[in-house]
């Protein structure tokens, strides 16, 4: 079972149709990584502050199959796609209330030093939380 | 007591210094008050996809007083601070997980037609829920 | 020769490490897409505004390759890269001052009906100003 | 005379209205401050990059008079309104393409030593750089 992380469709994320605009897609499948990690045991936050890593996005996809509106609850689906040495991959699946899938995002994260800015190895600790599966929904 | 409205600081909302940038205070006390008109049981998203009336935000201003940093859980108050023929005033306080105020937001919503632009009297329907004391703490 | 927009990467758009947060990637793809229209004698506010047709983005993705860092001039190279009779892409191409190419950004734009949300074909004006080839430099 | 930016309205800065949604009127009034820093010579991603000092914002107001809306051409007027030994104001007036002043921003920042958080007396080289007079208007 996947992690989940609900949110509501607020007016910061509309475009002038009212529907949600697609960089906000990006932003708000973030915030959902950010809580998965959290969930996980691993502190992002502190991990950034510490300095000795980084994971910065590489390559970053979406798929806006239906319109997402204002107002609508919507509830993000997070799992880890792929996990590699140096880099792991984490899909989004965007629903609504109705449950229908309404988009899709995906984001490969590299481990970099951010002294050199160079590929590093994911640390051991780092991959085996992301490795374990989930413990179910969570609401954020 | 007032309604509360919860958020984790995420990677979005920060400037280089891994502090909340300050026109992300606005975003997020209007996620808050969005909460609370619908815990109040005003459907904004419906009131506004109708287009009989319009509550643009004439007036706003923030006092940054404690940096707000990644990871935290920040607690939003929000109340009416104001209630007028033709106009309210939403304030926010926004604190750390340790309790500490850290900024406080304060928003005029004027009433307007949205075919004119002009002032309008609040529906006495959306001011009857307004006027309403909360319920207590909610968590989105 | 491509069309080119200009951008000065202020503050608002990093993270937390002073480098451009990938979402903002996207956000100025469409700034400069914007600019692309313009200049192209395409009013897309005014073709929004009309109602008569929508043009979201159906697809998005991004290759981030190089940091993009505070303070940088990034130069958009802006083209349409597919035209079809219901969709076209534009690709726009992100490069630092000293002409690295730094990111990568694609989006599907599908035209639609807005009353019914169902695929429309794209007006034939909107089409032959799409497929003119650009006549150089814009500052924006 | 006061220094100019200009900015296009896009579609990233709009509610579902289709006008600029509030909180980005201290987003453009930011890019307006950092293009009025450059032109006289403050460098400040370097100034933030160095650690030295920080700039953050204390106290923000806007008034926003009257609606700006997507496609139009934003003039922003950037003056700095107070001068203090530890602190500065800008203030940012935009108007439309037909010189109607649209929206007011206020922004209080406060030199602080990003060490500590306290306090601290800005740099004699930036209050000599902030006082003197622009030199006209510059494109960004």
């Amino acid at each position: 079972m996947a992690f989940e992380y609900l949110f509501y469709l607020g007016m910061s994320s509309l475009d002038a149709a009212g529907v949600l605009f697609y960089p906000e897609l990006f932003r708000h499948a973030h915030d959902a990584y950010e809580a998965f990690m959290a969930e996980r045991g691993a502190d992002l936050a502190g991990l950034l502050r510490e300095g000795r890593i980084g994971l910065p996005v590489a390559h970053a996809s979406a798929d806006y199959l239906r319109p997402l509106r204002h107002g609508e609850r919507v509830r993000v689906q997070v799992e880890v796609s792929r996990m590699g040495e140096h880099s792991f991959t984490i899909r989004c699946a965007l629903s609504n209330a109705q449950g229908a899938l309404c988009a899709q995002v995906e984001c490969v994260h590299v481990c970099v030093d951010p002294r050199t800015g160079r590929s590093a190895a994911l640390p051991e600790g780092l991959r085996a939380k992301l490795g374990v599966e989930p413990s179910g929904e969570t609401r954020v």
